[in-house]
């Protein structure tokens, strides 16, 4: 499978491709930064940015993307930018029918590094040493969307196999709930009394508080 | 000047178009809120929202769009899906070309009831008065876009003069400071000693520290 990782940002948008093979095997496609002039209207940077990635999904036909779950934490002004950049992202990939999937940074870090307060260090040296890069990738937001690929890889089977888990419980649950209906419903045919077919169980022969 | 006014939002998203007339003259033209299914993925969401506002832009073709600005307040999580959302109108637009502009809530509370600190009902209670509407718009994101609508129209004169007394400043500045440069030249030209032009001034004849 291969994975377009966005890290969404207005000024820096990191890109990365990577493809999965076989185990937890992943392999570097391509990489970069995407910047928007910052003395141009927030609808024309956006423009720009869905335009950048329009040609990224063109390029490298990945199967699924995942972008960064933003959350409000330092700077509002940046914070609102980062959202509606990868609310854009979302809506490109969206409009060609791809799945699109949000991990949260401690996800990532915790996919990558095995931990979710690794900092942006030990995710970049992580991201290099797994995709087995000759230097790591700069700016950190490159790196970044790169584990980002690497965290949707390695987690979406476990979600998939657990989504599936749980429809086949559901499922199971259902056609129980179907057969005891149905043995209900033929003990009330055989015995119309209404004790629903078990012999000499009645409310005066089994008055409450009263056992045995 | 016909403006789509838009409350940005996954939930709900209001969506109102608005004419403006001479002086401060308002008419509705459309409003209603579009509200994306809450069992499908944000980007699914995202792509439905941006479906709905393409066909506004197709029926009403307005000449600009304002946007709620969000700022990150109470709930983190609607928050995020607010700013994607208005990511996305802002994208749409900027896509056909036409002039995005944000606009803060307090900014919409003044322009429509003269106080920042309004609330909603005081919001949609100036609205329904302004556009002489025989009740309320409901729910109150539909009055919010109507609010945020005429709040372009009666700003979008006032900084469009603001900006163009702006620029005027500027050129004035700019032509002030190459005329002044032309003039030391000229001065340099005819006297080369480099006092540039003032007589009987040198460092000899005016040491720093004594005057006169």
């Amino acid at each position: 499978m291969r994975v377009l990782g966005v890290d969404p940002g207005l000024t820096r948008c990191g890109l990365g491709v990577v493809d999965g093979g076989s185990g937890r095997t992943v392999r570097c496609v391509d990489v970069d930064v995407v910047r928007t002039p910052v003395d141009v209207t927030v609808a024309e940077r956006l423009l720009e940015l869905s335009n950048a990635v329009e040609k990224w999904l063109d390029r490298h036909k990945p199967q699924a993307v995942a972008v960064e779950r933003v959350f409000s934490q330092h700077n509002v002004r940046t914070v609102m930018g980062t959202a509606q950049a990868g609310g854009v992202v979302a809506l490109v990939a969206a409009r060609r029918g791809l799945p699109v999937a949000f991990h949260t940074p401690s996800e990532v870090k915790a996919a990558v590094t095995g931990s979710g307060r690794a900092d942006k260090k030990q995710v970049g040296t992580m991201v290099t040493r797994l995709l087995d890069l000759e230097a790591m990738p700069s700016p950190a937001d490159a790196a970044d969307a790169l584990a980002l690929a690497i965290c949707h890889l390695w987690r979406e089977p476990m979600r998939a196999r657990l989504a599936e888990a749980e429809a086949r419980a559901k499922e199971l649950a259902r056609a129980h709930k179907a057969r005891l209906a149905a043995a209900t419903k033929a003990r009330q045919a055989a015995n119309p009394a209404g004790n629903g077919g078990r012999p000499g169980v009645t409310a005066a022969t089994n008055p409450k508080g009263k056992r045995g």
